[in-house]
């Protein structure tokens, strides 16, 4: 074979890794939104079936070789096409995973997905023992997945799994600064703001909820023609082809801003990866760059534009029409300063923005004490009610409001799981920043309902890159800078002294 | 390895195979139910990876040498055993699987799902020139695969892929058996009936047609815990696992027995797959014995019980009450004639019991003109529409209505697949008369709203053998005896002078 005929067959067998990861998937989208209860037990050992021949088709002896073969077409390409930029990837991917046993990744597989079973039930109990033992594998097996790898410290091979290139100690440092700054700011906001969003609780029939956070989405530009909008416990967005990407809500009766919030930061997830170039579909390259990354698209548009005076200048006559006599008497300065209310809160998911990161930072320092054997299980309830009291001035009345909150240690790994949505409110003030420089009419569009300017910049700045380059390569290439905290502080600052005043 | 351990391993492989075949139910299921238009261009190519990933697993080496090294194993083994009679699978599977290419495999899958989905359009807009060249295309790899095998007439590999042991000949003369008694007793009871469906052709909103069905299979048994009933255009029973047999049904507001027979059809098909052994769940004996058995199931269920008086005794009070405004006029004894009508109809699914195998009939002979290379696909609409005069006295006003109405050919092969459909109904008449005689009080039992009885005889006596044996052979351990088409037509010939009367 030459050369050019070794890449084409690479390319053919990671096509079908691609197939079997994505059509996990759906396996997955699945479970979580229409599978009957009995159905659970042989789903984990299909899912985990799936994973294991995807892992074991890429750490085969013909990628291997492969691999080899191609070297002298890798060195003939520009080193930002798309062909230098999969094979980029795929030699860091097969670094990673040649460390990994199969029979290490058919366990964890069916132990993640057995763990999410027994939480589901034990977080509806608020019986925290009821999921103790599993999560105990979990850190047993995230534990054992960092013994695959060289680190400095434990965490750091769980971090590089979402966000390549940071580490637990740049982390620290990146935390503790921002923290410094978001505490004083919180302190001042909650002294003195007046903001009330009694009016978000008040009775909202669940089927208007769903038509209008279906209509909000695709007024903004969601394409139900290549996604759906379903309802689960926990929101998320899920990917399986260029053509179908989905995201689910949550609609509780008396919160109205949980269903539109929720729909509107998984519309933002949605976009980054609707907007990949359509080249990369069905290539390792049809996913984001980082969690980090990923993350800073949701929270764009929950919150810089979400949240947004001007966003609900347009939106909020639709509110009112689709609840007319709750909200008829409510003018959008209230609703304003009612979905901007900052307090100190138990759930993350609802935290104001001044408050999220304090969330991801508990979690973050747990996952690390964990790691490194300083923290139990059994003492993981006690250690995150602490850490609440003490960071949010609030004690969690259960452990279903406390450490059973958040799926993710639950149904994934412990360890690299959290750091993602901090990076991502930092990294959206910056690239929506720069967006703001090209683009100064932003504010003015979404007054008009306008969002294709903003999404078409996300589109051709970040988005069409897909999984190319490195998040932060891609922060570097759409905004010119670096890693920054003082833009998502000038923006915190601006936005909450401003609806102070 | 010993024997034993080489068996232990081919297990494992199989499991894995087992995998990835239920993966692609999922995907499939959630193609017909819930993805979005612009996802089919990638599901297809992800089915067909899992499909061809399949399909070389089961062929590789590796499988070889195990179903060599087992043999001493083998020969120990009661013949009746699970493991026997998975190892006699696995061996008429292997025989089958290797002489098929995999690029032969995975192109015929990429094709169907494509072919799929123009049908889905074609058919809407009654344009059968549109997939024409599809279903061309169709053909030609039906006629291709027969080429793989060894055989007596082209249709045979094609009718060994659901109902083995049957041949074109064998099919042929029973069926023209069949035709022969039908034909008299469909023009007498034609000429003499009274009944009138004009009732079921009123208006009846389709929630409460959903509502209806769901409750209506689940009070016969059908267990939601395991399973879903959702909203396709062509309804299909689809297992995923002994936890997970969904079905769905369709809903027209003027044809209340649609909902309700496609339901109950369904139904019994999952029935059969909810009662195979558990400890067969997982392996390629979790399945049905044969598309002929599999039928029986579903129209034993839709027909024998479901159009019985003894049914609607218990049932018809309840559906009064779902549908007031339009039925609480309408006796019992109206509503069980309506349900019951005999007349030539154009829609196989929607026939009444004495034409249907006439539509089989029909299908059955343009397959095996089609493979035969007498017919071309150009020709299909004209032949079916003079098919259609000739037997069942009208003629399609369109193609939607005529050649394209079955998925059967625009989703999978032409050949082999309609005669499981006649197949499936003598069997049932035989499988009920058998279970009638050891319960001679099921009539009663069916009356009183009762159906356990019957389910657990289906289930001892064939269910919960799953693949194990072949149909026929089911048929003679459930029955004592083989194929015999005079319990069906005493069936139809009872029930039908009967209502005369």
């Amino acid at each position: 074979m030459t050369p050019q005929q070794s890449y084409k067959r690479l390319t053919e067998i990671l096509a079908e890794i691609q197939d079997l990861k994505r059509a996990g998937n759906v396996l997955a989208w699945d479970q979580f939104t229409h599978m009957p209860p009995q159905g659970s037990a042989m789903r984990g050992r299909q899912l985990a079936t799936l994973g294991k021949i995807a892992h074991d088709m890429f750490t085969s002896k013909e990628v291997e070789d492969l691999l080899g073969a191609v070297q002298a077409f890798e060195k003939s390409l520009d080193h930002t096409s798309d062909d230098a930029c999969l094979l980029a990837n795929v030699r860091r991917d097969y670094e990673k995973a040649t460390k990994l046993p199969s029979h290490f990744v058919s366990t964890l597989m069916t132990h993640q997905s057995q763990c999410y079973d027994v939480w589901v039930q034990a977080r509806a109990e608020n019986s925290f023992t009821k999921v103790a033992p599993y999560l105990a594998k979990t850190l047993e097996l995230s534990q054992q997945y960092a013994q695959y790898f060289k680190y400095n410290h434990i965490a750091d091979p769980l971090i590089a799994t979402s966000d390549e290139g940071f580490t637990t100690q740049t982390l620290r440092g990146l935390f503790g600064d921002l923290k410094k700054q978001l505490v004083p700011l919180l302190q001042e906001v909650v002294a003195k703001q007046k903001a009330d969003d009694s009016l978000l609780k008040q009775s909202f029939p669940l089927a208007a909820q769903e038509q209008f956070s279906k209509d909000l989405v695709a007024a903004v530009g969601y394409d139900f023609t290549r996604g759906r909008l379903d309802t689960t416990h926990h929101p998320f967005m899920i990917s399986f082809a260029h053509g179908d990407v989905r995201i689910t809500t949550r609609y509780q009766e008396h919160n109205l801003s949980e269903s539109i919030f929720s729909a509107l930061h998984e519309m933002g997830h949605a976009f980054y990866e609707m907007g990949i170039a359509k080249e990369l579909d069905g290539t390792l390259l049809f996913d984001g760059a980082s969690s980090g990354v990923h993350e800073s698209q949701s929270r764009l548009w929950e919150n810089i534009v979400g949240r947004s005076m001007n966003f609900w200048t347009f939106f909020y006559p639709k509110l009112v029409a689709a609840f007319p006599t709750q909200l008829s008497g409510v003018s959008l300065s209230s609703f304003h300063s009612a979905i901007n209310k900052v307090a100190p809160s138990l759930i993350r998911t609802d935290a104001c923005e001044l408050s999220y990161n304090l969330h991801v930072m508990i979690r973050f320092e747990l996952e690390i004490q964990m790691l490194e054997g300083y923290l139990d299980i059994k003492d993981l309830p006690e250690a995150w009610n602490a850490a609440y009291e003490k960071d949010l001035g609030m004690r969690p009345p259960s452990d279903a409001m406390g450490c059973m909150q958040d799926v993710h240690w639950y149904g994934g790994l412990i360890g690299g799981q959290f750091q993602g949505y901090t990076l991502g409110n930092i990294m959206a003030a910056q690239f929506y920043e720069a967006a703001l420089k090209d683009l100064p009419h932003l504010p003015d569009d979404f007054k008009q309902g306008q969002f294709k300017n903003l999404k078409q910049w996300l589109g051709s700045h970040l988005h069409r890159h897909g999984r190319k380059f490195l998040g932060l390569d891609v922060l570097k290439k759409a905004t010119g800078h670096t890693l920054d905290i003082h833009p998502y502080l000038n923006y915190l600052t601006g936005k909450f002294l401003y609806i102070l005043e």
